[in-house]
């Protein structure tokens, strides 16, 4: 398929800008090399660079220019894996694996797993300062980053992911008939959500986009998001864990509450399909020409894997 | 003592300025309370303030006026306390109780924690892209804000704060006699080296200092750094544990390499006098009109608590 081959050389380019961001393994080889490995397994353990990559296309989409995203674009995937790097904790999801490679506390250890992921957030913010500085003399990218940072910051804390995750840990340690369909659409606006909404909205806003747009990037990045989620579910129970490269029936196994638990796969699969719609409805009525976005809404929310 | 009159007066107008840059616990009353909860508990713990009271000290020192400074003292306390939120963790040092106070994964559970923890962090980060956003107008108030989220940012991360916890985390699976003293020093100007001249630099940025002067304030903070750990491993030996509100010889009991471990009490009195005056020289060098800094250096390098 065309999309999945422009997919696949996206994410290659993308792998190579994170790369140039992540912090030097050799910059200070006798004392915090450890710290600076477990940060850099984490991210390089891969995924697919969905955040930066829409962030890239929402850029591209509103006519951007130059490479002012390209610093955005490694912050959202430091910030993504840190969250992934803390989830996976014995505290928390205590999982060893994830996409087949070791999780980085099960290689390093729990306490500079903790590290890793603290060490992973605190750069996104400093790339982002180095960015800054470096545009402190052109007033327009300069202001447009200080919104950039605001959206990625706010969508990031206690009002987006982190605020998601704990909801969905305390509900955990409850029943899954506690869950209500609010508090779950509050955990899926926030987790994934949140992240995509950002990406979206920063990729608008660094290309210079007026609030209107962005606002209706947000828009469509919570339809795509909550779609995203509920597809995540489905292929829980009906995905093919060699695609997967991980072994479905873990919700059920875990008792978790999910939008196909709730509702059923039935049910879930039309809702993808609607919000789906809803994403793609959203960009076209923005009247841009657009190469890539639609076909990506599109794709990943159909995804087998 | 008059200092410490002072010093009290301002840790409590400080403990107001960072209640009003704390998450709100009742803006989302519903979902994610809990996390607002144990992050505004964690903050609320107390401490001495010390690294916004710096940051306000020397602020005032080169003639800063108004409150741009607000928002980077509560930022740079809500890194501070996450670290120590994060410290406390079972991977880590796996403490119950700090201050006499129970820490926070004691009260609300270890994924809590983790996550009051990453919620801190992120919200400092919150609050500075707040203010900067404030001051998108004042071109030269908000350059001077983007040298201080650069300096923030770098000082509390891999190559300062993060980083130094690493490698102390490392140096505990190692025995002390594996400790040595350029990896001692390291630590000690990591932790709690990076956040203490962060904040003297912080306050001299927002001010308007030039950069020779922030240089000289990081000189200072690096000294004062190195006296305020040394003199905490003094206490450790030497202390009340009723003044101290938490029991003594800890770090023998933990067979921790400190640099009364490796020195002995004396060799550390005297290398915290001398480190203590070096810091006073580089203050006094200034030749700036200065009421409380000079005190507040020769107080805490001399505490008993």
């Amino acid at each position: 398929m065309e999309i999945e081959r422009e997919i696949e050389a996206r994410r290659e380019r993308i792998d190579a800008v994170i790369e140039r961001y992540l912090p030097d393994a050799e910059e200070n080889p006798y004392f915090e090399k450890k710290l600076r490995e477990a940060m850099r397994y984490s991210v390089a353990a891969g995924g697919k660079r969905l955040r930066p990559m829409l962030m890239e296309a929402c850029f591209e989409l509103f006519g951007g220019r130059g490479e002012s995203m390209h610093p955005f674009m490694a912050a959202i995937e430091m910030i993504h894996t840190y969250s992934l790097v803390h989830d996976d904790l014995p505290a928390m999801d205590n999982d060893l694996y994830r996409r087949g490679k070791k999780t980085t506390h099960a290689v390093y250890g729990e306490a500079m797993g903790i590290l890793a992921g603290d060490g992973l957030l605190n750069f996104a913010y400093e790339t982002v300062a180095e960015a800054m500085a470096e545009q402190a003399a052109d007033r327009d990218c300069l202001n447009r980053m200080v919104r950039a940072f605001g959206v990625l910051s706010s969508f990031a804390g206690i009002r987006g992911m982190v605020g998601g995750q704990s909801v969905d840990v305390e509900s955990e340690s409850l029943p899954p008939s506690a869950m209500t369909e609010d508090k779950l659409d509050y955990i899926y606006e926030a987790k994934p959500g949140a992240l995509i909404q950002a990406s979206m909205m920063i990729g608008a806003i660094l290309a210079g986009a007026c609030e209107e747009s962005v606002g209706r990037m947000q828009a469509a990045g919570r339809c795509l998001g909550k779609a995203f989620q509920i597809r995540d579910d489905i292929l829980d129970v009906t995905g093919n864990p060699e695609l997967l490269g991980k072994p479905v029936g873990s919700d059920e196994k875990n008792n978790k509450a999910t939008f196909v638990t709730l509702r059923g796969v039935e049910q879930a699969s039309s809702a993808v399909e609607s919000l789906s719609q809803d994403a793609v409805r959203i960009l076209d009525g923005l009247g841009r020409e657009d190469t890539f976005l639609r076909g990506l809404f599109l794709y990943l929310t159909d995804r087998e894997h």
